[in-house]
């Protein structure tokens, strides 16, 4: 009864995009390539434990006090000149907003843009986090294809000359989530001419930029911002650890100002004692040395993946092959519908999940994908798991239902 | 130009209704009576520090994983057996949801309720944050007069005859942010049964009721709640600290389910290491006997506040006598506008703050009133700063400047 109570935005009878990921199965031999999560094997715990012990005897009680709304200033300027270095963007401490985690980034941005029924423009797939954040803000979605060098910018062109009211588009140009794609350098270049041809702005998620196994950072799409129309997102949840909760934007003039306004309304500021221990943590560590560490393992992790899919899987799958991050992305016939069959036949009998395809495109109407996570697995681990997964594929592509 | 892109709800060419709270005198004689920040003096520093040493320390990597959206069960569960205790409220952990401070949650409750214009009712004068917050969404807002006991709950039942659609009263029962005045054991019963017969929900924003000088905590509003209309939120900023930026809210059925799925979307989840560290401290530590400190600390300046107003303010001042918080109000006569004198008189001249009354009031319409906070300021400047405001408010009564 109290349902009627309930704002549009949240429409309880669809389930949450992001309520997908996290498919809980019982069984001790269960597999999971669903949930995105780093290897947490590789967090550097004693060197944070020393850092915001560093924190609290340099600062003392002022440190736990109301701060600003815009973040820890060492940190900013941190950030702002690594973006610089890595990102080719130039930018100051001033143009940064600390935000909780990447997640909030995005729908921050959602929230000082969109009224209800604005057009917005998306990769499909997409970031599933990323939708459910859009979604709040009820707008009209229109989804543009990937190609191999990332977002198809003809299709995205003739979808603005037909929609020229569409004022975002959402893009994860690094090792995007979920099909682990990189837009090129002279896509990033045109991409920000046809924001200022078709006055729209330009969301920037890029929280896997550093994580290219066998190459350094492109330069970001806002490094080509001529009108300050590309907001950059990034995380430090890949690199470092989700659990700081700790991601950043850069943003210029009326756009940085209206999401500082929306952002300390939503939750005042994010939180300063991890700020400031992850300012510490980087004054007395190299995160690039601690990067270089991670790319190494999720290399292998991938290169496993990758294997397993070319062991395993039935011939009529196709494959992403990334460069870099944490995803692969697996095509099935159309006639498969890995939604029905992850509830009804892997998870049952193989004890393996993995995100379906559904929850990566805004109308839900896409059955035959599949997201394949290994960030958080060791090799041998998803061998195993991709062994039951392809057998289950091979099963489905062939309609018959395998016997265990 | 970019500006033509922003949302309605950021309307660019209002400030902040929190903007008001942050006014910066270089004056190093400066006393703020503005920024309503807890005394970091009794922050319990060491206590916290080893509280993030253990819980780093058994637990380890995990720790600063992903966790999950309503946040750390251990911490839940020892908030709802607290304001079991204390605000006789029967809940569980699993109707808990942690937040980024009770400003967070306070957010979540108008994203998941509210659509552009539906009809809101507040205190007046209220909350300043919580107007910014219920802001974003767009309410047609009714403001409804505090009484020495709280909410006139008479001129609420004849707004409610006369606005049925309202869905949502927003109230901060426990010495009142900006007043003081706490809302009587009757008058809340009766608040749920109106909220029961007239069908909207009730947010119970409640981050001072530990903090009465002489008394202990009244039973939440929550605690009557027959229906599951009572949303009740409370924070850690004021008893513990604020840079942990840990609110939190009880909420059941419906209510709950929504709130979860617009906070996932929001920002996935809060911060794991922090709640870890919270709930180190709460095992290691009498929470209460360090309350029963702040509370002693509090008494001492609320008095040195009540004590300068009566002794330098002009007689044509009436103000309230909390018995519990960070805050006194102080009415002018109506020809006063506090808001000019501020700038014009009292900041420069006499280099003094307080957030002036219109930041308190939806239409921001009523300038004769100020908000005082006293719980970062020692009695002796309390004294000094309100023998300055003082002699400033009686050259306004009297209509002649004061020579400095």
């Amino acid at each position: 009864m109290l349902n009627d109570l309930l704002a549009t935005r949240v429409n309880p009878d669809v389930p949450s995009a992001l309520s997908g990921l996290f498919v809980n199965d019982p069984d001790p031999r269960a597999i999971s390539f669903a949930a995105g999560s780093p290897n947490e094997s590789l967090f550097p715990v004693a060197a944070v434990k020393e850092a915001f012990n560093t924190a609290i005897d340099t600062q003392g009680a002022h440190l736990f006090q109301y701060q600003s709304t815009q973040g820890n200033p060492d940190l900013r300027a941190k950030l702002a000149a690594r973006i610089g270095k890595w990102g080719r963007v130039t930018t100051t401490a001033d143009h940064v907003i600390l935000t909780v985690g990447g997640q909030q980034a995005i729908e921050l941005v959602a929230k000082a843009l969109l009224n209800p029924g604005d057009e917005v423009a998306v990769e499909v797939p997409t970031y599933v986090g990323a939708l459910a954040a859009l979604d709040l803000y009820q707008p009209t979605y229109y989804g543009v294809g990937l190609q191999a060098d990332g977002l198809d910018l003809d299709v995205l062109e003739t979808t603005l000359k037909r929609h020229p009211g569409i004022k975002l588009l959402y893009t994860v140009p690094d090792f995007h989530n979920p099909t682990g794609i990189t837009m090129s350098v002279a896509k990033r270049q045109q991409l920000v001419a046809l924001a200022n041809r078709y006055d729209f702005i330009i969301l920037e998620d890029s929280p896997y930029r550093d994580l290219g196994y066998d190459q350094g950072p492109l330069p970001a799409i806002k490094s080509f911002d001529t009108e300050g129309r590309v907001i950059f997102v990034s995380s430090l949840s890949k690199i470092l650890m989700p659990a700081l909760r700790t991601g950043w934007l850069v943003a210029d003039g009326d756009l940085l100002a209206a999401i500082l306004k929306v952002r300390q309304a939503s939750d005042l500021e994010a939180t300063g004692v991890t700020h400031a221990a992850i300012n510490a943590y980087l004054d007395a560590n190299d995160l690039d040395a601690h990067v270089t560490v991670l790319k190494d393992h999720y290399r292998e992790q991938c290169a496993a993946m990758v294997a397993a899919l070319r062991a395993y899987f039935p011939d009529e799958a196709t494959f992403t092959t990334p460069a870099g991050g944490f995803f692969d992305w697996v095509t099935l016939p159309e006639s498969v519908d890995v939604d029905q069959l992850l509830r009804t036949q892997v998870m049952p009998n193989a004890h393996v999940s993995y995100v379906p395809s559904t929850n990566f495109y805004p109308a839900r109407d896409v059955h035959n994908g599949m997201r394949l996570c290994f960030s958080g697995l060791t090799p041998d681990v998803i061998d195993a798991g991709m062994h039951r997964l392809g057998d289950q594929m091979k099963a489905a592509v062939r309609g018959v239902k395998p016997v265990f």
